[in-house]
């Protein structure tokens, strides 16, 4: 099928580019492999995307980008798997899961996924105690210990939301002094259920079928302990979604984010880039919407330009 | 008086700053000459900033985007008019129309103001007739005809939604072809009340008290005509607010559009830019929030360096 702009994507950054796309006339395909909202849908609150003063769930704010994406005739929503996009001449060709796709340009908006720690055990008891996302699996720890891994605004956010079903929460930081944003600080700190390990790091996490214990080291005296926990959350940064570009002309640094130009046109000419797939400091639903902006405007003047 | 992060301007690069600078466990000062909202609140209607699928009014958004702000304590709105910024030591000193102001970093948000045509007559017959504004004075032209200049969003924008007034629209543009997005330029097309006329220029505005005619300029031909008009709405691109930086070490390009990194950090250390005083190519409320979040980020970061 055709189309003039192909959107990989649909978190915060692809359902602004559908926005954009549709407002500029564009015929668009919004190419997702599942449900939209990206890493939106795994966020428990959201009070820093201006408009909202009240704040508002990740769900609401996902539901409400949908609607308004959806409102335009010229959005087709496409359920499948990307696995490698390459050019013919003018146009571009997206290989998926299903019917090949020949667009124009094409927007990159698959944005990130949490990342691995890669320790012992963490594999083998992902959904037996492992867990990336507090919003999805918070609720299975109720009147339970659990330990939080990190210290960014993630790790703070998810060790205070965890605190609503945990009886306790052991957040434990590599570093003796946390990244995150002092309010968020602020609120680890005044929060009782929470206690907070610093200059440890996870070393192995161990159990039955189920997490049963993990073990830490002290960074200072490399002595090792162990902590009963009934889980562990790891908040410890995101990967980008890049693999599928791995064979492309669109050029990736050695963390697999793509390189873009100021107006975030990628290596590969026709196509741009927008949200946290690229190389970049920060990952926040304002800055996705604004790249998605400029890289769709762009999109289209690249398409006027064929 | 002395805070930590002073923001100048409260248009929504501003108030994001806020929002993020009190995350941030900032003290902020909000430095605004007026009341907040900059540009926004000359916007009839805003459809293409995510999280409002049926659309809202820009001062509806104003007022979202200011409660959000002022929800922290940690933000203190000032009403007064910067008129330079400077250094003492680690301390940056903003020269106001009031009290002077301290502080640890500066993010600008001054934001832009629409640009004059510079013609015979425009200047004499503001208020009198021309407008840069349709939002705020569409009203008065109920049953007249109006003119309209520019080829960009925003002429064909406010071309149509002063079809709710006027009783004609002509709309006048040098080119041969709108820079406007797509579905802007079907909608002007599709309007019965609005007349396009490319390839022309506005030479003069003339009248007694009032706005009576317009002297208009066939591009190819060279020829010159008259039309009899009751307003004159000009839409050709903005200016940036950036006056008060001339003195500073902040470095403008040729137009006053403040040059900055990919950081945006300004020349002057300490010194970030947000909106649409910047250097960019595209000046929409979605990358002003965009820039204000890794602007005031960057700020924070650069705080805590000192």
């Amino acid at each position: 099928m055709k189309c003039d702009l192909a959107i990989i994507g649909a978190g915060p950054a692809g359902m602004t580019a559908a926005v954009y796309g549709a407002r500029a006339g564009l015929s668009v395909k919004l190419v997702e492999m599942g449900a939209p909202g990206g890493q939106l849908v795994n966020t428990d609150w959201i009070e820093n995307y201006p408009g909202f003063p009240e704040g508002l769930t990740g769900a609401e704010l996902m539901i409400k980008f949908a609607m308004q994406a959806m409102n335009f005739s010229e959005v087709e929503y496409i359920t499948s798997y990307v696995s490698g996009i390459s050019r013919k001449g003018n146009e571009l060709l997206l290989t998926t899961s299903g019917e090949e796709i020949e667009a124009k340009a094409i927007v990159v908006a698959t944005g990130a996924m949490p990342k691995k720690l890669g320790v012992e055990g963490e594999q083998a008891f992902i959904g037996a105690g492992v867990s990336y996302c507090g919003t999805c699996d918070g609720a299975f720890f109720r009147d339970r210990e659990v330990a939080v891994i990190g210290g960014g605004d993630t790790a703070l956010e998810e060790a205070v939301f965890l605190t609503k079903f945990a009886s306790k929460v052991t957040l434990i930081h590599r570093r003796d002094a946390f990244r995150g944003a002092k309010i968020l600080q602020d609120r680890v700190r005044d929060n009782e259920k929470i206690e907070v390990l610093y200059s440890e790091t996870l070393e192995r996490i161990l159990g039955d079928t189920n997490v049963e214990e993990v073990e830490l080291k002290q960074v200072e005296s490399g002595e090792l302990h162990r902590m009963k926990v009934d889980g562990v959350f790891i908040f410890v940064g995101t990967s980008p979604n890049t693999e599928f570009l791995k064979n492309s002309d669109v050029e990736l640094d050695e963390r697999g984010q793509i390189k873009a130009s100021t107006q975030l046109e990628t290596s590969m000419p026709g196509v741009f880039v927008a949200g946290d797939a690229r190389q970049t400091q920060l990952r926040q639903v304002s800055t996705a919407v604004g790249d998605a902006a400029l890289a769709t405007i762009n999109a289209s003047k690249y398409i006027e330009g064929l």
